[in-house]
């Protein structure tokens, strides 16, 4: 019990935890939405921010090892190119750190399979079979897919995350993890885990994609975050717009470009390219000015990303540096929960 | 690919892996039934056997720390009394060996639940709830009961296990290993996994208890496999016996006495005591021969584990010689996993 208390006493720092799911290339909806905020936290004095590549995560969903290998090679090095605080942020990949699953069998064997009956992903996963007419709701679910909210309640409990910022869709899976904590908490009789708080930003900025629905992956119309100028330029032309002249007045409220433009401007660029939209710019003039003002904020990170990608054994090197740090953590408490459970070393 | 062609000429032993579990302390039944010729084995020259402590195993059902704790002790300390041999066996406690848990999510990304709804022991206590009138099939049921194979599936799969020797009611689970690392093979288009055959000894030899059922310690019939000379008495005298007299030819045939008698006797002690039978000794004579011969079987042993739990230092170092061992396959056999499914790192 003393070294929590001690904890309390020294943990001044509020500590944020953050997965990034690795098993994509990003791109700028996740800039915008997920990425820019997330680096401008770790710069946060205030707090002590972890960001893990979730790679065990990503295993769930893709079962191509060039893909997943790919996918968190380039998120580090988006990451890092856009500058995140290493010094102050832990960063570090799922993998490196193997007390995570050692934690998730301690939290299994206390966790009740009910709670995983009852987690959207996997009823998502039963409505669509049902749906389907399949005879076996299980069909196609694995044991990952399944258990996912366990081992997302050790990758939180084990850094003794204060908040946890989510979206709505994972509010549920930080209530489990506070379920399975405060179990293991009684029947090991210990505060031996920290209770996460859910962190719901509503104000997440979102961007459209190129059809004008929301940018995403799963819709094909996204702009990759670190494409060549040549290919943003294409890409920016692409975004589909009303049939108005040049000359004629628009709309800025519920405009794809304007609301990209305004993700990437400075209050007074904003209200500039309002202006321009009373004065009825033509589309091709507007997506021109918004390739220019991303392209110059993308430049300059774009740049290390690729010197970045050149050198995976410098990212290599950050990366264990980020364990090093995450394990310095795990370690000893892994150590402790050991003891508390009955399966410490014998002297 | 290479690697397993190398592997498959260079092993000439069969791998053989047996798991003990570490819920409670070991009992004469136990011994004759499983320790004893577990011992035998692993003095065998064509055979390289793993026995580890399933010591996370037993946090399934045992969540008293102490217990679990002093189990894990007892067990290490009777085998190794009893001359298990640790040069030519790899001993190990399973949670020495993080990789285990690390490839426990590898495979749990493979496997289907559907796989785990049909586990014997998961379907027993839906059975029990539902026979206890429960509205809900998985009262009681954790994430741990309920991935139990999966885990078992780690254990063998990670030493490339050639066989298993399993009761009746663990055919399943090597069943379900087979089929996790078949799909893993598929999916990840390699050998990987060495498909683990189960060894399913039928002439395994049973022991009754005090009371004639077979002995158990959920009859509460069983007799301390180091108990002290004199409780060793006390319980002998204790086990059930019919009334006949002294003088008055006895049967063999189904009798608790002769069959504890024959599991420690040689041959031609056997044929002895089956004359003794026929001439009528009578019970109490009876118990003082099966005393004497179990007492003087023990002694040795029962001296050096008193020895062996009062240096819980040196048992302590012989289990982590036995964790080296081990991870020295598990370690690069985890890093040839990681790269196989993506998760290797950057350079």
């Amino acid at each position: 019990m003393l070294s929590s208390i001690t904890r309390e006493v020294l943990m001044t720092k509020t500590r944020v935890l953050t997965g990034i799911t690795t098993t994509g290339i990003p791109h700028l909806g996740n800039y915008v939405g997920a990425i820019r905020p997330a680096i401008r936290a770790s710069k946060e004095e205030n707090t002590e921010p972890f960001f893990f590549l979730a790679d065990l995560h990503a295993l769930i969903k893709a079962q191509d090892p060039k893909r997943v290998a790919e996918s968190r090679l380039d998120i580090a090095a988006t990451w890092l190119a856009l500058g995140l605080d290493t010094d102050n942020a832990v960063f570090y990949r799922q993998s490196d750190v193997p007390e995570i699953t050692e934690l998730l069998w301690l939290l299994s064997c206390v966790c009740a399979k009910g709670l995983m009956n009852r987690a959207h992903a996997y009823k998502a996963a039963v409505a669509d079979n049902d749906a389907a007419g399949s005879p076996d709701p299980d069909r196609g679910v694995t044991m990952g897919l399944f258990s996912y909210p366990t081992l997302m309640a050790a990758d939180i409990l084990m850094f003794k995350a204060n908040r946890v910022p989510v979206g709505r869709d994972q509010i549920q899976h930080l209530e489990m993890a506070r379920d399975i904590a405060g179990r293991f908490n009684h029947i090991y009789k210990g505060d031996y885990f920290v209770m996460p708080e859910a962190e719901v930003d509503t104000r997440v900025q979102q961007l459209n994609g190129l059809d004008g629905r929301k940018m995403s992956k799963s819709y094909n119309n996204t702009i990759p975050l670190f494409c060549t100028e040549k290919q943003l330029l294409k890409l920016i032309r692409k975004i589909k717009t009303n049939s108005l002249e040049p000359g004629e007045p628009k709309e800025t409220e519920g405009c794809s470009l304007f609301q990209l433009y305004s993700a990437f401007a400075t209050d007074d660029q904003i209200a500039d390219m309002q202006q321009a939209y009373a004065d009825g710019i033509g589309w091709g003039d507007a997506k021109n000015r918004i390739f220019e003002l991303l392209n110059e904020t993308l430049k300059e990170p774009r740049q290390r990303y690729h010197e970045l990608l050149e050198d995976p054994a410098h990212i290599e090197s950050i990366m264990k540096k980020g364990a090093e740090r995450a394990r310095a953590e795990a370690v000893p408490f892994m150590d402790e929960l050991r003891r508390a459970v009955g399966i410490a070393p014998f002297a």
